[in-house]
């Protein structure tokens, strides 16, 4: 595990707006572990999700981050020395 | 971050039942970050649900461990080198 002095940050946050995407890539960045709820915006706005979605794998990937749905409602994006493991992301 | 040999894992299940807390233990041991999807069994059984969150609580305080609802259908659990950061857990 790392130093308690310096931990990796969990983050659960709900994006609301593509304008969201901006401090989201500092986090990545930061090498935090994301919980995206997009729900909200899910029902809002279908075609910005798909925009917010797609930066987010082309931010991932440039960060060699992982990103993988959660169920409907989340997305998680993981710093690369952390490893989604997916029984079943697939089935829920 | 951790050495690529040794990554932290990030795994994200289902609760079905009582015995599932079992092998959740032992992934809590390996300081896996969990994600625990409880909706199921809290259509199923809240009482079995009650018991299920009780031991999962005492099992994350034994080891350190952080543990935190995300939303109404998910637990998450971090080992003590994971922070959870949460600016809106309770409101959703």
């Amino acid at each position: 595990m790392q130093k308690q002095e310096n931990p990796t940050y969990l983050k659960a946050i709900t994006i609301r707006d593509i304008s969201d995407v901006h401090s989201i890539r500092e986090d990545i960045k930061k090498e935090m572990i994301l919980i995206l709820r997009v729900t909200p915006l899910a029902q809002r706005d279908v075609e910005q999700l798909r925009k917010v979605v797609e930066e987010l794998y082309a931010v991932a990937k440039d960060a060699s981050a992982e990103i993988a749905r959660l169920g409907e409602e989340r997305i998680i994006i993981a710093p690369s020395g952390i490893k989604i493991w997916r029984p079943e992301y697939d089935l829920k």
